[in-house]
């Protein structure tokens, strides 16, 4: 059945940033929304000629009061009437306010009509232990945290959140609890997390197909996608899909997992038994186990769908780095050193661009979505494996 | 066969207007050319809540620096090796300008490379009469008209463009050849056509089906589409197709009809015989025939498909409005006049977003080919149809 048929006629509003080249926040999540047939209304938090792991961009951004007017300029013409709300990267504090503001509002709304308003916020605050956003912004996420029904935060990011450090899947399962009581946030997905090969390998064991596990002592080829589901105590429902780690860095993945899934989770929650459209936040009853919640299911084709294109995109980009090393052996005489590394550096990141719109099929049809089925994450399992047990 | 097939891979960039709700300009051209299988690299020359039908907008226009620096940021990261420009509403005169340096700029660069390099001007002024940009924009265009290899004017447009008035087919060629032989301009489409009812039914009793000719002396129900591949010796080859006109004003048609133009237009280029793609400006030899030109088959299925999701618009634009009226009546006594009146064109214009997402399949094959075939316009045919003839 195709995307369309499945996936109910949706509304977001979609805040993050624009690029004209290439593929990161709204210019990707526009794209993959409307594809699997959400209307997407952008509001474009700046306006840059390419992402910035260029390492140089032209451009400007929006100010909060600009991204404030824009809002203005819809509700005067009724045209707020938004069943989603998906909050990517924001560059400034008065920015994340702003959109905070927003979200509350619509929040409001919905209140007579459970379930009619979700927002799914993307925390993008850094990655890998560096900030790329204003400290002062941190804290102002944090006090949002109560308004968002989805956060997608990267192992860094749920530790800015938290405010603790992650070592272990131990660790881990009480951040999400952590955000899941005191927040009330009622889903989670932490979207990469590259722990000690200790601990990914005592839980890799457990895996049906041992012989995936990855050699030890290796850089792990394997990433972790964590996602949960509050029960009514807001105790976890914690679920895990390994999928095999592309040696690559891309821009826009995390944007490209946000859109995916608000289109996947609402087509998800509108074929859930028992039906959950209209139950407040989406949440499933406590006897739906782990892996049979709609974020459980939707994650599944998000990440088939992700796993397809970013291994096309690495092929494409292996072809083109190999053409442009030997273009620029034979030019080497004439290229200075310094020149070269960052001519090569600029040649990489447009290679690396997600292959997004010639693979547009494996979005709208997720291609072999068995391998990615989504695994409980026992509690007994985890209380057993404490840090450097 | 698919688009993506079909479509060759083209790099486009788009310079248009952004709207955060609804389709006009690049959020309506962005989508269209992406779901056919082209990237897009989107400069965005304002950032408005919504079209400007609605009567009320907020937000901000990019200034002409603002896109010239976008552009050097690509520049810097050779990240404009572009196939295709197609330029859209531009708010001032010295956009325009900024436009036409980077059209010259992608154009000079292709020079050793013919047919590298393709711009589809859409000279966006008014409509009915009606200039809808700053008057010194105009000349400014007309400076750029010999930089174009497709420029798709509407019929006060052209008018303007070339300086004559137009009552009449006959007019309307003159005007035609003016265009290909002054400004050197390959191809043109004139999008939109309501000519007086006698020049109209004159050229319709040449058709084979002449059971389709509307009743005289009734407003038109038919909208003709125009276009033409000059010559080697800038003589027009025109060719035409008559669609019912659907009795309603939808934002953001042109630039649906441009942007299918690019991706369609790419397609019927890439597969033309004989092949055409390295020849300058994409100009058939002069023994190919107006019906058999690559532009006539492009505008056979942009044609299909924009009115199939037109006629889907227009549909369910009815049963809201009628939905809405049912409430308004209910309300009516608690209302002022006044007000009522600016709530229901709101609502209109809401009702009236062309419904593209939900309706994607039909861009992708474009439904009932067949009824769309593109018809020569005889010389003979015009020489004899002079005004009240």
């Amino acid at each position: 059945m195709s995307a369309l048929t499945l996936v109910p006629e949706t509304k977001v509003l979609a805040i993050a940033s624009h690029v004209t080249y290439g593929y990161v926040g709204n210019t990707m999540a526009t794209f993959v929304l409307q594809l699997l047939g959400c209307e997407v209304s952008a509001i474009n938090t700046v306006h840059y000629s390419n992402h910035t792991a260029y390492k140089q961009i032209k451009g400007t951004k929006t100010s909060a009061e600009q991204i404030a007017e824009l809002f203005e300029g819809l509700k005067q013409s009724h045209l707020d009437d938004f069943d989603v709300l998906l909050s990517g990267y924001i560059p400034s504090a008065e920015g994340v306010a702003t959109v905070g503001k927003i979200g509350r509002e619509l929040r409001l709304r919905s209140m007579m009509n459970p379930g009619s308003f979700f927002w799914v916020m993307d925390p993008v605050m850094g990655d890998e232990g560096r900030l790329y956003i204003p400290e002062d912004e941190v804290p102002v996420y944090r006090s949002l945290l109560r308004e968002a029904d989805l956060i997608l935060p990267n192992q860094f990011e749920v530790e800015l959140l938290s405010e603790s450090t992650i070592n272990s899947i131990s660790d881990l399962t009480q951040a999400v609890e952590k955000l899941h009581r005191e927040y009330q946030i009622p889903h989670i997905i932490i979207t990469s997390l590259r722990l000690k090969d200790g601990d990914l390998s005592t839980l890799t064991s457990a895996r049906t197909t041992p012989s995936h596990t990855p050699p030890p002592s290796t850089v792990s080829s394997t990433m972790t996608i964590v996602g949960s589901t509050a029960k009514s105590d807001h105790t976890p429902r914690l679920f895990r899909i390994d999928i095999p780690a592309i040696p690559c860095f891309f821009s826009g993945t995390g944007d490209m997992f946000a859109a995916l899934t608000v289109a996947r989770l609402r087509e998800a929650v509108a074929h859930a038994e028992p039906a959950i459209t209209n139950t407040a936040r989406w949440q499933s009853p406590d006897e739906v186990p782990a892996t049979e919640l709609p974020l459980a299911k939707s994650t599944e084709k998000v990440l088939a769908s992700m796993q397809a294109v970013l291994a096309k995109t690495y092929e494409t980009m292996e072809v083109e780095m190999a053409a442009w090393d030997q273009g620029i052996n034979r030019e080497q005489g004439i290229r200075e050193e310094g020149k070269a590394d960052k001519e090569r550096h600029l040649a990489k990141m447009k290679a690396s661009e997600v292959r997004l719109i010639r693979n547009q099929e494996d979005l709208r049809n997720p291609p072999h979505l068995e391998k990615f089925k989504a695994r409980a994450v026992e509690m007994e399992e985890i209380e057993a494996m404490k840090l450097g047990v």
